[in-house]
């Protein structure tokens, strides 16, 4: 990342938080403001240190000690990329936990005589291991907008560290931090609708991850009178989804994504719709990654639409399978013959591709063209789908997990895999990474939890019949 | 505490819940309903720990364990006074942290060999010093009111824990949690007016802690025109006033609370008062004892009223001496004499009491009838306003805190004592435990940093001249 | 009416309004001040007249003559009362139609030729018949709580009406203006709950009319979780109940109003309830009297309840029989014998009372403690209830509307009698008015129609079997 | 307009109100609902005015007639945009005033006999001069969106009433019910946002009616934190805005509409703003037209305004010339030269253009390239600026108005004309309409009242010297 880039991406990141800035003086600031040289230099880190440490120690009383670290939050948003980097490591590296404290409060545990004398020492090794940039942290807390810092700090610190074992430690205190502030306990369900605030529904056209809102156009058909979107927020970032999920309401289990995203497309009445549909889930904040809420998130959906249409039967998703092509791929530099049968083979010469050892199959997937030749397309379907069934129910990662993200998530929270679409997303991403095939995982209330136990315990994905005559 | 008069107090405390509870079958329990007997006998024992296991394990999948957690919640709200402490023991002992391990992260951490080593063994301890109960505490907070309910149970663990030392770590726990969640940052300062729903503002009348609300027509004197009270709530608490403050905004710095709780006095145009009298700070929440909200509450509601009127100079409290009486008759005990000038002495006489070496002062002040005898009361008014001012402003506690709490509070949030008023409050409380007297601490907005340094770093603490007078 | 007990239902009525005048000044006048002595001497009239002419001429703009209007409005509110009458007389003689004007229009209408000259002729007239005070009313409308200020002012206006026929005709285009505004198709339905503002809840306590709220505790318990209270507003008056009803949620028809006041009874569950009793209805403006929204409330109110408590199988009030003891008296005047049976007027005789020609019922009656006395009360029931049934099913006005205003009012909306109860009442009111009788009205929705069809067409009152029987 | 066309346009303005009329049978209707043919055949009408009838008497009590208005509003939107102007026919024509009655009434005032008969007289003529087809009317407002209904009813209208008396009459009663219903005291001021509801803004850019909004982008840039944007609202119409202005805040008065439509030019600290510019006012509402709000908006804006920016010293617009061009067109027809001096004319015959006698002007604005040919533009500006500013100012209408109808609005409003700006506005629309120009109309605060006596009262325009200068 180029300092250029970089300073793009953290202007777009924190940007629109100065407006927001504004008014802190007046509300706590008492002091004077901290000024840095953009890039943090060498010279400023004294003070920067100096400011920190009267944060800590909370000179002037708590209210003081904010206003204090206001002005640090001020001074971060105005360093560039570099002087970011810079200000992060000594935070990291000044202000964390105190070895000897550490050791010699380990070593009181490990010559504790008897009980009493045990759990003192726990408690104040407990203590001795909660890093003082922990506490300045949550200072950053009581300023407006001060959660959304945070959170988008953390999105900043990721990349760094990577490669930075301080800066490491730094973002996994704030992991820690945030994983309290956002237990699901605190968040709040609210469906967003065409009446939404435009700048909140602006959001969602940025944030959509799977696929992509194309215009205010497409959103409005997305919030239609058959459509549900639901996200969760938190208390103190009331304007920022955390993460949103997309769900039509339809009769009969949609295997198609066009379908759904056709603007002119008629519209249903809901109360006759006997399937809901998660066409679409995404995560809205890239500083809370790793922290989930998605298996929340649906299950509370699936909770409110019961509530809402007595006559929804089924809930399924419709899904990519974004590793496919990749593990296929993989799966062809080892020779292609054995994924097809003899009938296949020849189904595909018929159809014009000459299959050496190396040809048919990945030719055809790699013409381009298969899935606008009819032909073609039919004598691929029967190999692929056989293909995607495996991918998504056999392979696993070296610890057990389905190797196909998605499908990890799904099955973690207790869905099982009920339907392969065949051209069911033909768009360019829908094509390049899944070969045009869409996945139904159903949710189905009174198997959730054994689904769950058997895919977490065991590793087993539990499918449907269909599904399982596909994979023979 | 007898079992009855405990059980009235959990009902007291928690009732109000019950009604809540009722939604959650249906909103998260997938399982049966946990179902104990009230006094939690032995037989029970056993299912209450698989319960909390499998909530520990996340059986199921997450949203499954914290339906299982609601379950748990109801039960604990279903038993006796016995039956909970039995089961907070349940969980303070067998979800504790595993002492094993801790001494083995322990050991890891005395001899890790180089810095890597080190901070893999510190954050492998950290771990190692979490305990389970914790997290079983959090996943009650997916509950509708969860938060509530924690904050109750740790009034009803507080009493328990002074004896059992299980507890009290259970006890330690539950307040760190609750210290992260009611993080200052998370709090709303909200108005509360006559507007406000009469349902809040019953809440205030059971509240209220210094000067009891005698009626609703007392409490909307209180909410008039030119009165102010403000509340910090949390967001997942909406309806309960965690603190709350109640603020007179006048002409000049009063000295008297029956002026200001006259319900006939006439209301003062606010745009023209001069000064805001903060006359009664009452913290809502027993299970939040030990966490500070009251220097926030009053740095935060200075800043609104500096905002809405523009005229106001003067911030000021009208505050009791809670403690003087005791102290006072602390000092009687070693002999009165040393308190009284000989002129304090002879004005004693001529009022009519007979000052013997332990007479005088001690007799008046028990006579119970000084404060409606002029001459008596005004031969006391010398000796006792000196010596209040040596109780507040030199009196110290071992650590070196001001042996008052009151002005200990004001003294840390960096107010200074600005004025003692004589037969300022002469209600029975007033005069059993101030004699009479109250107090205005100052908040001078350009000395508070220093005046909380100077208290909290040396102890010093800051008085008026008027004061200084007083003092000689 | 005396100047000073004018002069306080005055402040009484307005006095609330005196805050929000305040703000006007900035918001819209741009003019001096209207200032006029407090009874509006002769030597202001002019000054007033002027004023008035300006609005109605709109000089400056329209927007002028509003702030003019503001001005108007603050000084009408700074006089006495008999200013007030001086101020409305002016408005109704100097600002009524031009009577030539309307002459000249009624005999181009009388003289009409053609179609087009008459629909010409018959739109001018309209507007000649049009009084200008209308329109100077109207402009009230646009300050801050305008139309509670002309609510208020015809609450003032109505009794001086009733002697002054230049004010009858002010206060009927009034009445016109206020029809208009107050269709039912503007007024919102609020359900009033004990989380409601502590404000508009004072504002029940003061306008119930039929049972009085003694306390907020009672008020508390008519607001509890089987219980329901519904209220119209206006969008411009948002704070101001026009009508409120009370109900209570129970099993089978109750016929005891204590049984529903009583604050220690227990509450059920409202979802097992499967009937509703309306046991108070108020009207909650003197300045709206003769505009009914009763009617609408009771449907309205019905149909809220029908959704949320699918159980509900009954609708009935329970009312009480205000104008009976009257209407007893008048008849006593006549000869009570004619009432009584002979076995009745054995029953009183052997009960204690003698019962001579005049004696007996009456006597009774009156004796002011037969409500305490069992013989006594058994014996007075059977012909009290009977004449009771009488007086409510039979007894009519010259205009064939039921003599008694509540069971007029009940069966216009078309309810039936269902069922008369003893000793439902006991309270001084309940006895004065009713003889400790109530009424239950019943509310059938396939039958409200036709009940009102056979009341209002053909003065037919519908009772039930039980109530024929009573009858007989 | 074809029938095809009516059909279309009818479905526009009134399709969004299906939606809403689903909810209605649960809540109102106790009927069997009216079914129509949609054309309304002859067959129907006698069911039609039957249901009229019923309403209009009552039948069944007032609710039930509320329902059957419902039915009847149902009924006529399921009609055709003949059926519509048929069933419109037949409540104008068999519902309007009995013209006996009326003449009866006349004739009563004609002879009265003394006053109080001529006031019993008047107020009976009154009545008679009711139509009943404004209590129907009046009976849609207790429908879900009534209000709205009654609004779209009107624009439906107004085309058909041109042509046809009886519909007519109907309109007119209409107008008056809605002036009512209308007056601003009634209506709220709102703010609109970018945090607004999407469906909101949405209806922003159907209804910008002075510079088309292009794009959400172009939206949200007109929302900016330098922007405002405030609409009026009915209370029973809280989703639609009556009408709109948009304003800039910006330094010195700007004279050129594309540097506020420009999405890229910098956004200012509104702080450190002189001037509000008013650049765009629509009415939202076509069934309102007629109806009277601008003049309130642009001063209740004015204020709001003046509240929040202390800085703020001029006010202004920048407006249109709409009628331009085709005055000057009509202008032409008479023959240029007289508009001309000797210099303009030796200028423009230099810049290229023969100016014959017919010539010169005229061939250069028709030439569609002088806005692009710099010394052309220069020629042109002279005379152009100078007949502008005669026509804003000097050219009247028969009655006394000025011509211009923007220049009308504002000058009743009591603005004055500022400035005339060249180049001011070069799209298609500006350069056809305005020749490109725009006006600063300015509302000065203290002059406001003096400005709209001298314009409605003497026809008097008043302008700034920079006007008068340009005129000479």
């Amino acid at each position: 990342m180029t300092e250029t880039s970089a300073q793009n991406f953290l202007d777009k990141t924190l940007g629109h938080l100065r407006g927001a800035w504004r008014g802190i003086a007046g509300g706590l600031s008492g002091d004077g403001e901290l000024i840095l040289g953009p890039a943090l230099p060498d010279s400023d880190l004294d003070r920067l240190r100096e400011q920190m440490r009267a944060c800590l120690e909370g000179r002037g009383g708590e209210v003081s000690a904010r206003a204090r670290a206001a002005s640090l939050g001020r001074a971060y948003i105005g360093l560039s990329a570099e002087g970011r980097a810079r200000f992060l490591t000594v935070l990291a590296s000044d202000f964390g936990v105190d070895h000897a404290d550490v050791q010699a409060g380990a070593q009181a545990v490990v010559s504790a005589a008897d009980e009493g004398s045990l759990l003192r020492a726990e408690r104040q090794l407990r203590n001795a291991l909660q890093p003082p940039r922990v506490r300045l942290l949550t200072q950053f807390n009581a300023l407006p907008e001060g959660v959304k810092f945070l959170v988008d700090l953390r999105a900043e610190l990721l990349p760094l560290a990577l490669e930075n074992s301080a800066l490491k430690g730094l973002e996994a205190d704030l992991k820690d931090l945030l994983i309290q502030w956002f237990d699901v306990g605190f968040l709040e369900l609210r469906r967003i609708k065409w009446d939404s605030p435009a700048s909140l529904l602006e959001r969602l056209i940025a944030y959509e991850a799977v696929h992509a809102i194309e215009s205010w156009d497409d959103l409005k058909n997305r919030l239609d009178s058959d459509r549900r979107c639901f996200a969760f927020f938190h208390p103190r970032m009331p304007d920022e989804p955390l993460i949103f999920v997309e769900v039509a309401l339809v009769s009969g289990m949609t295997g198609n994504i066009h379908a759904l995203l056709d603007e002119d497309a008629p519209v249903i009445d809901p109360e006759s719709a006997d399937t809901a549909i998660f066409y679409s889930i995404s995560n809205a904040q890239k500083g809370l990654a790793g922290i989930s809420f998605g298996n929340f998130l649906i299950k509370r959906v699936v909770d409110e639409l019961s509530k809402e249409f007595k006559g929804l039967k089924t809930f399924a998703t419709l899904s990519p399978i974004p590793g496919f092509r990749d593990w296929l791929d993989g799966r062809f530099a080892e020779g292609e013959l054995k994924f097809l049968t003899a009938g296949e083979r020849k189904a595909l010469k018929s159809a014009g591709l000459a299959g050496g050892s190396k040809g048919g199959l990945k030719n055809a997937l790699e013409s381009g063209l298969w899935d606008e030749t009819p032909d073609l397309a039919a004598a691929l379907s029967g190999p692929l789908m056989r293909l995607g069934v495996r991918y998504i129910a056999d392979e696993k990662r070296g610890d057990g997990r389905a190797l196909d993200p998605v499908a990890h998530f799904h099955l973690t929270n207790g869905a099982r895999v009920e339907r392969l679409n065949w051209m069911a997303d033909t768009s360019d991403k829908g094509m390049s990474q899944s070969a045009g095939m869409m996945v139904n995982y159903r949710y189905k209330l009174d198997e959730i939890d054994g689904n769950h136990e058997a895919y977490s315990g065991k590793g087993e994905v539990r499918v449907s019949s269909a599904i399982r005559n596909l994979a023979k």
